[in-house]
């Protein structure tokens, strides 16, 4: 391990302004993009060049990220590099069209899928985990995971509480990394968030960084909070300390007036999960002396705790799961109707996913805040009557704090996503802004993903599994003219559980980039919308025939 | 199952000749070369869509079928058409310099990736079995097996026996489909072949094709036989009916002068191995009535039949596996020395993969045979000093009967490939072919395959199972510019044990052509260059430094 006083490439942060460090902006890009996940600003473990999620790295070693910035500073419009996770392995002569770097990260084959074998290749020094946006250079901080969650709380509003969370309680536990970005997401909705975590250091943090709003004493206190807000119809997030396996119980019981329940502990990990019964200075030696009985006892109070959340369902609440399979870890604690309520992809985003919408995101090169600010009223402009998005852009610009390249994330779909693209390549054209534009997402997108447990849990027609979309997802973004374009196995869900791809284009202000930026832009989401048309969604039939999208099988 | 009768679209034949039925020959390509897998020349049960490979098929369905060629007759050259498991689920908007057609098939997140979900999957209408070359349209019959096994056995002899087999004994098993193209190969090679079967028809089929030479009446017959033969450094090869598992120890215990050892009974699959002690007509009831009972008896026999094997190492003789899973099945059976002998691969072959050659193949869309007779001559004058190449065409000159549109296979490397392409490119613009021609390779090439039972078996660094390397190099064939790329899982060793890409080119006589063929043809070899320099392979990283293939972390 390197520590930052011995390496002499720490601090790292990408280059601003608009004197080329590369030969070209297509080449700048990557480059900049690379080293700003890599900025402390972005970066968990810059040191050991962990970009977030555990061990998502955007390069494998020192070595090899060195090879990276030396390969890209010196790197043709005519020639491709291709990174083996998070190693470059080889540089192609291509063509003006062909992506400038390809990228396939932590990819095993399916018997080996594991991480046994994956730690053990990564000890021989042949792969590295690459999450989703750290190995393919477009991370842009927590922005990301704020508008995600914005977006999800936004979907139950719309699908329960005619499009506002204003008048409602919603009850989660989890105020970590993740888990954080939940009570400024449902304040954004105007509604009230109740937030239960065991560790009162976490609720110190989000309060001082404005996420959270206040701390109640105690149980009742919070709930008096809760129902005062509520009942004025004004947003307000209050976070309580306890265990979750016991507070959730509790207000069910108490009958408290919840209408919304979910949950982001970190329940994946058994040993993170803080049972009734272990006090909290005494988690880790616990988890340490006894990890089989500790697992045990976690997944107990874990069926206690999910046992509460189906049963506010049966009471008429909203309930879902968070992509933290704490499900699934209740089920081994004997509870045996905790598959009752559903993922959040199936119950608010697959609807969001038929029309093709996702997170689309952009960063300015130039490194100057005014190129994003410029851009989101770009975007307001050319969406006048998407209230959503006004509303987010809006809380954005007055909360998100850069990190790292200004940088804006938007939930854009088929159809809009191109417009946006062409519209920022025009004024790096016109000189409306100072350099240029990357465009990416990331790869939790509409088209782009397998993941049995998350993105694709419970498919219409079954098809969960199937994992030939995201491997066509990147032949098609690497056939329109993406610049860089990234295949990997793992994510947010581990080893044998997903492979999903991610694409970036680079809005230089060229016809050749305008005329990349439509096909890709159209065409990445557009994966979206024929996956879900394919599994039998209505709504994606009704955008593909509204908005022209060809499905072979329909015609002739 | 549809039967011959009942469907009008059989049988199926591509058209020849130089009027389109497409708008361009970058789309009558693949609309000539999907016809030609389902041709009854090729296809093992074209009324299934099956092309070969027990379930290999070329489209999902007949439905599937249909809308794929409608699609393929009406694709602009600036369109591309997506293949899911063998249907078209979408046409987009690409531009010149990308695939017309991109294909996944099989494809399925590594903890779903077993038979028992594919088969659920596959019942509901959702994927179909690509195996390598039929779902991905360039199988071109048992051309490309004759080649594979001439090839093996020539790589034998250049390891032992200075470059021929002439004057040396090879012992095998197994005249079945592969299996049969083992005789021929080793008197193409001037050597002797003593093959044993259990089933008399397979010996007279292949006598019948010309396959192989003569039928020994027993065991002292065919030593004799085989005996004069080689003392006469004469090519012969001998049919001999027996089991494996009794005729192998029987000759080891003679001190039988056997040279070459191998295999090719269906061991990876123990009920269709024959057991000793089960009489040949009692075969498949006995496998059926009970096959827990019956696959213990088999691997019991493979282990005796491997202990030969081993011994015959022991005395000298050159023995490998040949990607039949004969050892994995022994050491079940009891047999603790079962791998000490080695895979084909990692023995012959993968020197081969170190200098970027693999099974390199064309066909004639004109159907023309006169057309693949000037290539064979260009072939010859465009390296005149590859004795191996020649003595290849010359024999398949002879030997081998067209099977649908006219083809050829001969394997060249980093270097080559681009070359041959080039020059029928020319051939074509110049009027000295009648049509255009299709330029593909088999999955298994140096560069395209994960598969560590088989073409990644044993890597000298360990990455058997890095999948990162099938899915760069579909990217790469995607960014150069071929005309169709395909990702396929499965093929030859079955479910969760590969991942395996391809690519074809259309050398249709135009300048754009003549550039995306020198790309594709350089950086689809150059895939398998690196990716042995990166596995430490020193032959891999001499040919990189003497043909300037680039290393990044070598440089700098
Ligand atoms: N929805 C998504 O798209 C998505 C994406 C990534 C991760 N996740 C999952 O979300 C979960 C949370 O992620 P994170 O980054 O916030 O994790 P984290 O480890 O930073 O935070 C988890 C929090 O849960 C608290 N906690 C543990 N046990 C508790 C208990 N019994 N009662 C109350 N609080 C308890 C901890 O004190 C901690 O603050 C993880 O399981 C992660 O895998 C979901
Ligand atoms: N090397 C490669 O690249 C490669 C490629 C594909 C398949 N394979 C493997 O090669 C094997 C052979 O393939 P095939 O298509 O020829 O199979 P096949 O089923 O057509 O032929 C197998 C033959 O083995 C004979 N046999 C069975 N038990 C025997 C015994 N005890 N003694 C003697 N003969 C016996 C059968 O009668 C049959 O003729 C398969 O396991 C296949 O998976 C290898």
């Amino acid at each position: 391990m390197t520590t930052t006083q011995d390496n002499p490439r720490l601090p790292i942060h990408a280059a601003t302004g608009t004197e080329l460090t590369a030969k070209s902006w297509q080449t700048e890009a990557p480059l900049r993009m690379l080293m700003n996940n890599l900025d402390p600003e972005n970066a968990e473990r810059p040191e050991d060049l962990v970009v977030y999620g555990g061990t998502g790295k955007a390069a494998r070693s020192w070595e090899a990220y060195d090879a990276l910035v030396r390969t890209l500073r010196d790197l043709e419009d005519d020639e491709t590099m291709l990174v083996q996770s998070g190693k470059p392995v080889g540089v192609f002569k291509t063509n003006k069209w062909a992506p400038r770097v390809l990228i396939a990260n932590s990819n095993l084959v399916g018997d080996w899928a594991n991480w046994e074998e994956f730690r053990r290749l990564e000890e021989l020094g042949l792969t590295m985990y690459g999450q989703m946006t750290a190995g393919s250079w477009i991370y842009i901080g927590t922005q990301g995971i704020l508008q995600g969650t914005f977006e999800t709380f936004a979907a139950v509003a719309d699908k329960r509480f005619n499009g506002t969370l204003a008048g409602t309680i919603t009850l989660t536990a989890g105020l970590g990394g993740m888990g954080g970005a939940q009570p400024l997401a449902v304040t954004m909705n105007d509604g009230v968030a109740i937030c239960v975590d065991v560790d009162q250091s976490r609720i110190t943090r989000r309060i001082e960084h404005r996420y959270l709003d206040v701390q109640a004493d105690d149980l009742d206190h919070a709930l008096e909070l809760a129902v005062a807000a509520r009942d004025e119809r004004r947003g307000l997030s209050i976070g309580l300390l306890g265990n979750a396996a016991e507070i959730f119980p509790r207000l069910l019981e108490m009958k408290a007036p919840i209408d919304v329940v979910t949950d982001q502990t970190s329940a994946h990990d058994p040993l993170s999960y803080l049972p009734v019964g272990v006090a909290f200075e005494e988690w880790h030696e616990a988890a340490e002396r006894d990890p089989a009985g500790f697992t045990k006892d976690a997944q107990a109070s874990m069926a206690a705790h999910v046992r509460a959340m189906v049963e506010f369902q049966d009471a008429g609440a909203e309930v879902f799961d968070y992509g933290n399979s704490i499900r699934d870890e209740a089920r081994k604690g004997g509870y045996d109707r905790a598959f009752e309520f559903p993922g959040f992809v199936p119950a608010y985003i697959r609807p969001l996913f038929c029309e093709g919408k996702g997170p689309f995101r952009w960063a300015a090169l130039s490194g100057d805040p005014a190129d994003i600010a410029a851009t989101d009223k770009a975007i307001l402009e050319l969406f006048p009557d998407n209230e959503r998005l006004h509303k987010w852009i809006g809380m954005a610009q007055e909360r998100v704090h850069y990190q790292g390249l200004p940088a804006r994330i938007c939930w854009l779909g088929y159809g809009e996503r191109h417009l946006a693209g062409l519209k920022f390549n025009e004024m790096v054209k016109n000189g409306e802004l100072k350099a240029p534009i990357v465009i990416g997402r990331d790869h939790l997108d509409c088209g782009s993903v397998a993941s049995p447990y998350r993105e694709t849990e419970a498919m219409l027609d079954g098809s969960d599994a199937i994992a030939d979309w995201p491997l066509l997802n990147a032949m098609t973004a690497t056939a329109s003219g993406a610049t860089w374009v990234s295949l990997h196995h793992g994510g947010g869900v581990g080893m044998g559980r997903s492979i999903h791809s991610g694409q970036v284009c680079v809005a230089d202000g060229t016809e050749l980039a305008a005329a990349k930026i439509e096909s890709v832009l159209t065409n990445d989401p557009g994966m979206g919308v024929i996956r879900h048309v394919d599994a039998g969604y209505d709504r994606a039939a009704e955008i593909a025939a509204e908005r022209g999208v060809r499905i072979p099988m329909q015609e002739g």
